[in-house]
């Protein structure tokens, strides 16, 4: 069974939760406490150098960091992964934006406000990331606007990967009113049979 | 043909053009001037709407933005990508890692005084980038300890990905010596039959 070394309310985390709700697969999770640095300890860390969850425990010594790695592993072989070299490699290119140009923007945004109390050294940084994730946002509505889903074929792994902290971007004071087409593709995702929502 | 839009002297760009080598695929290049807004044209944003090179243009009507995604097409079902799905998973675990913790550090510091001349406005977070870059290095020599590449099976496009911008670390003010088994990985991939150096 899998096992999934999480922290609740992080949108991380939720991909492959997300993703293993959808394929129906068993699994249980282990909360660990980045708050209380339960993701730096010694043990830990020998399931991932980086120090960071998620972690997918998928054998009884291995172990996956890297939530878009846990997406792509268990989605292999499934609707969720388009089978042909293009639609793969252009999943790739969505998940390296995902981890490049919209994580680091909006969800630390979100974790500054929602987890840390929006503490006041960060006011000025907090700004720069925000504008920095409209901009994202701004790349995925204008893409949505032509298309349902982010690669051909349907639902993927990118739309898993980008859902989990779009539909949460009002936890980082990021409004998404401006992008209908985010809007809608927010409500399709929301939709999908077996969907569950990120708890917290 | 593929042909690459590229700045020379950009990391990311490199690991397209050394796996097109590696593969001894045929390609044109041509180069935007990132630095004159070359990538923020119109023109240039229908290709990649995020505004940054590389995109490898792989059909008449077919570009392909971000540099993992072009490494991931060029190498599916040669020997630089794993075939089997654990394999592949890892090859997305580290990818991601590049893109998020070595990446935005050591390329963005290199940026920053290679390119732009290392301006005072950035002092502060130069630091914290080299800081952060120093981490991932750490990471990255622990695990090279232990093997010869980043994925079992040897050589492939995580060790391409990362050797791109950790090749030229000094040029972040970034000094290797600390990392042994980074400086032997580097001989490794650089003795590598077909290898060719960054040009610029």
């Amino acid at each position: 069974m899998y096992r999934l070394y999480q922290h609740p309310g992080s949108g991380n985390c939720y991909k492959i939760q997300l993703l293993l709700e959808l394929l129906g697969l068993p699994y249980e999770t282990v909360n660990v406490n980045i708050l209380a640095g339960e993701s730096r300890t010694p043990a830990f860390l020998a399931h991932n150098p980086v120090g960071k969850v998620p972690v997918l425990q998928i054998g009884s010594d291995d172990f996956l960091p890297e939530s878009n790695a846990a997406l792509w592993y268990l989605a292999e072989g499934s609707r969720f992964l388009p089978a042909d070299r293009r639609g793969r490699a252009e999943v790739v290119r969505w998940l390296s934006f995902e981890q490049y140009s919209h994580e680091p923007n909006v969800a630390t945004a979100r974790f500054w406000i929602h987890f840390l109390g929006n503490p006041p050294q960060y006011a000025e940084r907090l700004q720069e990331k925000q504008e920095a994730g409209r901009h994202a946002l701004r790349i995925m509505d204008d893409h949505l606007a032509r298309a349902d889903y982010f690669v051909g074929g349907g639902y993927s792994i990118v739309d898993i990967a980008l859902y989990a902290y779009t539909h949460v971007a009002d936890e980082a004071d990021i409004e998404l009113a401006p992008y209908p087409a985010i809007l809608a593709w927010l409500a399709r995702v929301g939709g999908e049979p077996g969907h569950v929502a990120m708890e917290y």
